[in-house]
């Protein structure tokens, strides 16, 4: 049975990690705040101080930290895996970072016979206590194989997208599109409210034809009811809005409805509403 | 059992009046194009020659026609329902039109004790077949509640929006909600492709997750294939689009994301591809 070691215990890894104990795994943990991985630690977690330190000791490395530099200090930094790790062992970054910096540092890591996947998620953290996360694999497939079993404790679907960085490519998709419908849900509901019609009316109506989606039932509800708990922060949403923006700036491609969405969400995250859900946007565009 | 009036009679009206026959109502017609009737007569419908003449033979008079000019036509000209109906008589209008318009002719209707509901529908031709139509209507409820059982064999969700027009906005919001999600899928598949990622792919991975709408699904489909067979004709959706766009102009609701999928939707008709569905608009998106 592979040895895992886990690194980045927020809101998504702690509950991840924990299902990887759950499941029978050897896990072992760096938190750059020791107090996150108290609760793991009762669970059977072993604790390391340093990233580098746990490299030697498993088989295989999940990330799952926030961003694209957070990533490459984990991996290439001087406390980095890359010190210490055993050719064959396998890094699976779950955090969502540039699809770039990801081939990059998978040729890097490859040099020194470490193999790498990029594996973002969706679902929040309810996917991730659960275990029910969407995860969007890019690298080579056989060594999606191997990891496979590990991958479906942590997912209930998992999608081999092509080679290093197409998961990160799938997961900015991802982001554009909910970041688009939320605008489409937000933009038919204040015209129904300045129409003077009930949006939670309109909603309804809406459910269940062409019009509806996930985020019309979710964050639709959320809208109606001003009730922005996230869900998914608004200045998460907006990293990984940049993030796929540049991807786009990169290949060429012009995505106007997705700037859109990136100045709604800027202009949220400068109101100081960061930590709300990102559909709260409804709330803050001024008709 | 009430005698019907059906007037217009296109891909949308005449598998509905149909539909109505097979029920065992007694339907009047009034299609501009003769030809239109001839179905529908051996089925057992009764054609006229005008909507004037039908209008004091039947109790409810149902109008599925394109435009707000062809709905005042058929009710308020000179060879239109209001010169003949009885008091008491119910027009429906299913037609996708002027919310502020349909105000106007309710109030029009009124003053001869003719009363109207609004009940544009969603779920396109296969809908109209399969008797599955959602309808949203506005207008007074027990007015709808009378009608009812006809709206029943018509569509299998019957949502109350609101007062005369509630239902137009309510179609509205659904023809916005459809254009800029198509927005969103279009811009994501096209930042996939571009990157060197198999669309494909990446649309497997989102279906199922936050990302997931029936447009993903459904037009997501007809993109990949390159498929454009309507579906929803782009001629049609931009007509819709722009009253949409009219009502928020009116009650002063700036809808951006909403007006960039209205020049899409432009562009697609102007090069002469009124016909295809309005998914297409991912063919013509220059990168």
């Amino acid at each position: 049975m592979y040895r895992i070691g886990f690194i980045g215990l927020g809101i998504m890894g702690k509950p991840m990690a924990l299902n990887l104990l759950n499941a029978g795994y050897s896990v072992s943990i760096y938190a750059r705040r020791p107090e996150m991985a108290q609760q793991l630690v009762h669970a059977g977690a072993i604790a390391y101080s340093s990233a580098k330190e746990i490299a030697n000791q498993v088989d295989i490395i999940i990330t799952m930290v926030t961003a694209t530099a957070d990533v490459e200090e984990v991996l290439l930094g001087k406390m980095g895996i890359i010190e210490t790790a055993k050719s064959g062992t396998i890094v699976i970054d779950m955090s969502t970072i540039s699809a770039n910096a990801t081939q990059k540092m998978a040729d890097k890591l490859a040099k020194k016979g470490i193999e790498m996947l990029d594996a973002p998620v969706s679902g929040g953290e309810q996917g991730a206590i659960t275990g029910s996360l969407t995860i969007m694999v890019g690298g080579k497939p056989e060594i999606l194989e191997k990891v496979h079993p590990i991958l479906a404790i942590l997912g209930k679907q998992i999608v081999h997208v092509g080679g290093h960085g197409a998961g990160q490519i799938a997961k900015a998709c991802n982001q554009v599109i909910i970041a688009e419908t939320i605008i489409a849900v937000d933009e038919a509901l204040r015209l129904a409210k300045a129409s003077g019609v009930d949006p939670a009316k309109v909603r309804e109506a809406l459910l269940g034809g062409y019009a509806n989606s996930r985020i019309l039932e979710i964050h639709g509800k959320r809208m109606l009811e001003n009730d922005y708990k996230p869900g998914f922060k608004a200045g998460l949403h907006r990293k990984d809005m940049h993030l796929a923006l540049e991807q786009a700036h990169q290949v060429g491609v012009d995505m106007p409805a997705a700037k859109y969405g990136m100045q709604c969400l800027d202009r949220l995250v400068m109101k100081g509403h960061s930590d709300l859900d990102s559909s709260a946007i409804h709330m803050i565009i001024e008709d």
